[in-house]
This record gives C-alpha cells, structure tokens and sequence, in this order.
C-alpha cells in the first residue's frame, strides 16, 4: 500500500497528472484531507452565540450540494433564514432546536434528518443545556443558496 | 418548547396537517427520527466481510441526492463500481483505504472528503486492522445510482 501526503487534494491518477492535470482531475477520485480544512467561527450578524463551521465540500457540476459541520455551543442558533434550493441537516451529534416560521420548536437528536424545502423560513441551533453538531447540505440557485433574516429572540428561542 | 412522538416523518406543520398534508408537507419542516432508519447489513453479492448502512435520507425533486452511513469492519471492502452521476464520501470514523481503477491504494481517515467523478472504477473499505464509517451521498440518472462489478481481491486490498 502506498502511503502518500496529504495535499489539499489529493489525485488518485492512473494517468502521468504533469501530462493533463485538468483531464486527470476529472477522470480519477480527489480526496480532501480534513487538516486542509480549518474550523472557522459563523459570522456574528447570522448566529447568536457561539458557532463554528467546518467546510466539507464545495458543489459541482455534477453534484449540486454544498456540504459543511456547523457546531453549537449550548444556546447557541442560527438568525432565522431560508434556503433557495432547500437544505438538508444530520444531526451528528448532541442535542438542538430547531423551528420553521408559525410552527413549534422541536428537540432534534444526534441521527436525527432535516429537510428544509426550499423557500421555508426556519432556524436551527443546540439546546440551551446542550451543544448540537450537524452537517448542512444545501443547494443553491443562481450561485446563492441562502437568504439571512432577523435573529432568533429569546422568547422565541426558549418558547 | 413542544415534546412530541417520534414518528418516522414528523411535520412541524403550521396549518392543521389534517386538513391538507400534501400542502403542509411541501411548505414546512419534515424530520426523520434516527430510531425509523434500521441499520441493515450490506448485500453480500457486492460487498466483502461485514458491512451495514444505516439510510439517511432519499432524494427529491429539489434534493437529487440519496444518503446513507456505511460502516466495515476491519478488512470489509466493497466491489469494483461506478457511480453514473459521481459520488461524494464523508469519512466520519476510523481508518479505511480507497483505489480507483488503474491507481494506488490510498488510505483515508476520518475527517477526509472524497469525490469519485462519474463513472470512475472504484472500490472502498476498511483498512486490514480498523474499521471505518462514512457517509455516502450519490447522485442518480434515470434511477440509477451504481453499477456493480467484480470484487476487490485480497490482493488487489493488499497492494
């Protein structure tokens, strides 16, 4: 077995990569090594509380989605939003909220799969106890695939 | 905040569902509870040693793809394959290995990203002393998510 770097992507190419790397890109596997991928704090104007986000993947032209973890710190949630394509969530781990507009807040659990379709107004975030990690997959239309609103107030939060 | 029931699809419905649940279902939230999707093992005519998936969701008009958790134990691989509309690997524990057609074996960890294009030849598993879990999200064309082909000898996993 060969053991190999870890570049940011790494090509598993049957072909010389120097001869027609664009080529070979498309024609063989790429793997995106975790390290390459640095965890970064969800901006303040979109989140209450803290939040980090860890990038997984970015869409292309033949799989459409856009894919990150996006971890909570107890208390912590999102700014009420909507998604032009829709979203998908899988809770990977602990214990969240989350609510679309006129509906109730519900407790989601680690295993746990959200559809959010696109156009729906909601928010999502831990518990106020605990911490809550999932991972967004989320479409976009005309390159955005997100539409930011007003913050979740307390009240609402703690409904 | 509401406590409720843990159906197989829970809608967090603003109208009264009763009334027109087709609509609500387009217009709000839907949550599958992870104790609805059963673990089952992978068929054995496509994989080698012991492998389950644990199904996460199925793809809609705006969502094109199926995913589901696949976990091998040490050793487990699965067949030769291709993907008809690509495939996208989340590697969410443990240690496994990789090999499209015509290139190296390549070991891959949790945390690392993989995108096989479509109809690139690969296989993917466990490494020989580790199990390893991921996350699969394929594509479809004309209902069709994979081709199977012949199985990864132990020579080939050995390399």
């Amino acid at each position: 077995m060969n053991t190999f770097p870890r570049p940011h992507i790494l090509l598993l190419a049957a072909l010389p990569l120097a001869s027609n790397t664009a080529f070979a890109a498309e024609q063989t596997q790429a793997i995106s090594r975790t390290e390459t991928r640095a965890q970064v704090a969800a901006p303040a104007a979109y989140f209450t509380g803290n939040a980090s986000i860890t990038p997984q993947f970015e869409a292309n032209a033949a799989s459409p989605l856009t894919g990150g973890y996006v971890t909570f710190a107890p208390g912590a949630r999102s700014a009420w939003h909507t998604h032009p394509a829709g979203q998908r969530l899988l809770v990977t781990a602990g214990v969240g909220r989350t609510q679309a507009w006129g509906g109730p807040v519900v407790e989601i659990r680690a295993g746990d799969v959200l559809w959010c379709p696109p156009g729906v107004k909601h928010w999502h975030g831990a518990s106020p106890t605990q911490g809550m990690t999932h991972l967004a997959l989320t479409g976009s239309i005309d390159g955005k695939n997100v539409q930011w609103m007003e913050k979740v107030t307390d009240a609402q939060y703690l409904e």
